[in-house]
């Protein structure tokens, strides 16, 4: 059975850079299942309201309705077991860290890099919502954050360290296979490939390589993504 | 059999503050392996020589000598399989992250703010070495160094958002049971624990929660540690 995303989608709506969608539709395609993507704007809060809550990604799944990115990656593995994303219970906690690492340390030292990008990448009536809430959330302008983003971008590319030691060791975050930490740092790389042509990772870096890996993954549905 | 551990001491041979001897030490508890230490300071190179390196921990297991806290803890999970430490290989692999985690972030992140401590406890013939080869990392003297800690505190506690994220769904890292991922994080903490009186942890830290759970665990063997 074909499981249904809503997936956050800019004006175009071939374009789709959620990071927490992406961890999504990693999850999905390693798991092999089918998927139909449905867009969704961020104002667009009623359209989720079966869900009981309003933000993406959220799944259908025959009658089942699963939202929160970690939420669905726990439903997928629980009902269709293989291959896994987690490998048994002491992997799926650990994985959980590198979730909470990914939410507290990678998004909030992206967001200044390209959140002025995403204004124009947004759908129009989504623009007003987004320049709003993240003005108030960052406490400066768009535009201000835009004229930092060089001087930000080491501090970025240094946080990234426990990812490139780990790197150096085995070819996956999951070790010798993909698993669901691949998807979850991969899913949040996702968010400047698709919604800015800011370079975040350096050519040189273990980082950019191994990125390059997960997106021919799933015959190259991260490679094939649209950008801006 | 006994493991023999060669473990970093101070001036006073039962205070034993090395951060990796402290995961292996954890390591072997939760093996249920008895150990017998061997204080080892800083300048006792010669006294490693058998192991082909020149750093704590090492182990003997028999006639066989381990050195390094990962290899450590690979070695025992591959010889002594129950109770694991890290689950399955992905779990493992998960776990690898977490290591880098605690050595590029949170090392780092400690060592300013008790390094001038450490220069109160290790060895007399210690000091000298000490002194010099820390100053030169970090390109200024221990007396700076502690100056600034109160100013540096924060950002300590802040780089530990991943753990205290993690620890609010969880009650270990490893899930519903300790796994070598709290050893990592714990050892890490017992580096401050054991060599400073300062407090690196606020006392309302959903970690120090857990930490203070951390330390009871073995009949207590890291909350019975030696401190200053």
């Amino acid at each position: 059975m074909t499981i249904i995303l809503h997936d956050l989608a800019g004006a175009d709506p071939d374009l789709r850079f959620s990071p927490y969608c992406w961890r999504t539709r990693f999850a999905l395609a390693h798991k092999g299942l089918l998927v139909e993507t449905v867009p969704w704007r961020f104002t667009d809060k009623a359209a989720l309201a079966f869900s009981g809550q309003d933000r993406v990604p959220v799944i259908h799944d025959g009658d089942r309705v699963v939202s929160d990115s970690w939420a669905i990656a726990e439903y997928l593995e629980d009902r269709y077991p293989t291959p896994s994303l987690f490998g048994d219970a002491t992997g799926r906690a650990h994985a959980r860290f590198i979730n909470s690492w990914a939410d507290s340390v990678m998004l909030p030292a992206i967001a200044p890099l390209i959140i002025r990008d995403l204004l124009d990448v947004v759908a129009p009536q989504d623009r007003d919502y987004f320049r709003t809430s993240r003005e108030a959330r960052f406490g400066t302008t768009l535009e201000d954050l835009q004229s930092t983003r060089d001087a930000r971008l080491p501090a970025f590319q240094s946080a990234l360290m426990p990812l490139r030691m780990t790197l150096r060791r085995q070819a996956w975050l999951g070790g010798g296979e993909p698993s669901y930490a691949d998807f979850i740092v991969g899913g949040t790389l996702m968010w400047p490939r698709c919604a800015s042509r800011y370079q975040v990772l350096a050519p040189d870096d273990a980082v950019t390589d191994w990125f390059g890996r997960l997106l021919a993954l799933f015959s190259g549905v991260g490679q094939q993504a649209k950008t801006p």
